[in-house]
């Protein structure tokens, strides 16, 4: 292994996203381009509720392993974004209103009964990963966040420009993230870079992101067999109307 | 076991407060009646800024546990108290102003080297009790803060009547102490008469009161043994000049 500069670090994790973030998968642009039914965007947006809703435990998990204080109170703006100040205005209640604005009843979302399997894996295995691998790996492995202003911004012009069912208003969730995930992605590449200091670290940085990748990746993987291609809808899953 | 009305929890819990809180502690009682040497009072501080500084690692691993986005919102409080919303302005600032009034050199303090082997011992068993225990025991382990306003105001009035070495300045952590305590441990106390349903659940919250107050108890034993009576100092440990 060789020891990398902190730009040549940087250069190899955009790389990564360039090759693995989700937003190449079948799925995305499927959803993306208009061409998901009703039924594809609720699985779509019942499965992700799960990954939504479980971002602060894996924030805190990875808070609660930090000793600097000043690092905890940068990563603590990410409980408070999804959490919110009162009960309507953070990152799972404007979920929420996605979820509702696409005609899921929310007691439904919140039991997760219909939640996908490997869902419910892949998002597990992200808190585990956080809890248990080094503080240096679960901050590295946030940094999917650097990619994701641009698969928001694809995602909100081509569902309001494809579906009818999809407002402005019920895409609120992603108004807010794209400011958020800039001042996060930046704090945690800075961290990185300025931690990674070995060959060993910034493989493990590296490993870290395509861990994410691929968790993400398996989530849209999931989507696409139960209601894409070949339609195979675990048993008690969510299944769309007609 | 018999089933407790939310308000006898409450008097039991009280009861345990009045019993057992490191208030009635021998060490305190110097402390705060203007009874010990400088040293002494160094070394208090001193070792008290190891379970300062681990609070926020232990509600943040509480709050890594808590699905209720209500909840989880709610006990954040805690960790801007104690990290701040910027490097000066926390609890753990503020108490290394209080380390620093006393004339302990930061970077000792910090380095936990002077700390005494059973101060750790106690404040990591608090971390894994929070860690691993029903959340219900968890948030009960807090209720200490039931009994911390009174402490403190017997502290600030003791210590600053009777030694020239301590300030209002110096002593501003616990200006803040009394309403954050309050705010808490009214939640907190709240949460476990909702909660703790059972009888078995209303023991385990009792039980994990008298857990953390053995835990507080067994610091100041620690802190009496060393610097007091018989004044043994461990090996490594802080020792006072002259």
């Amino acid at each position: 292994m060789t020891q990398l500069s902190p730009a040549e670090l940087e250069t190899a994790l955009r790389d990564i996203g360039a090759r693995r973030y989700h937003r190449l998968h079948p799925f995305h642009k499927l959803l993306h381009g208009g061409k998901c039914s009703m039924g594809q965007v609720q699985a779509w947006a019942l499965n992700r509720y799960y990954y939504q809703s479980m971002i602060p435990i894996k924030d805190a998990s990875l808070i609660a392993r930090c000793e600097d204080s000043a690092v905890r109170r940068e990563w603590r703006s990410r409980l408070a974004d999804h959490d919110g100040e009162g009960a309507d205005d953070g990152g799972i209640a404007r979920w929420l209103r996605l979820t509702d604005g696409l005609g899921l009843e929310r007691d439904y979302v919140i039991s997760l009964r219909g939640l996908l399997p490997a869902t419910r894996f892949a998002v597990d295995a992200y808190v585990q990963f956080v809890r248990e691998k080094t503080l240096l790996e679960a901050v590295a492995s946030s940094l999917t966040e650097l990619f994701s202003p641009q698969i928001i911004s694809e995602r909100m012009d081509g569902m309001l420009a494809s579906y009818s069912f999809v407002t402005r208003e019920t895409l609120a969730y992603f108004d807010k993230r794209p400011p958020q995930a800039v001042r996060d992605s930046n704090f945690a590449l800075d961290y990185c870079k300025t931690n990674a200091r070995t060959p060993e670290q910034q493989q493990q940085v590296l490993a870290a992101l395509e861990f994410k990748c691929g968790l993400l990746w398996a989530m849209c993987d999931a989507l696409h067999h139960a209601y894409v291609d070949p339609k195979e809808i675990p048993p008690g899953a969510f299944t769309p109307d007609g």
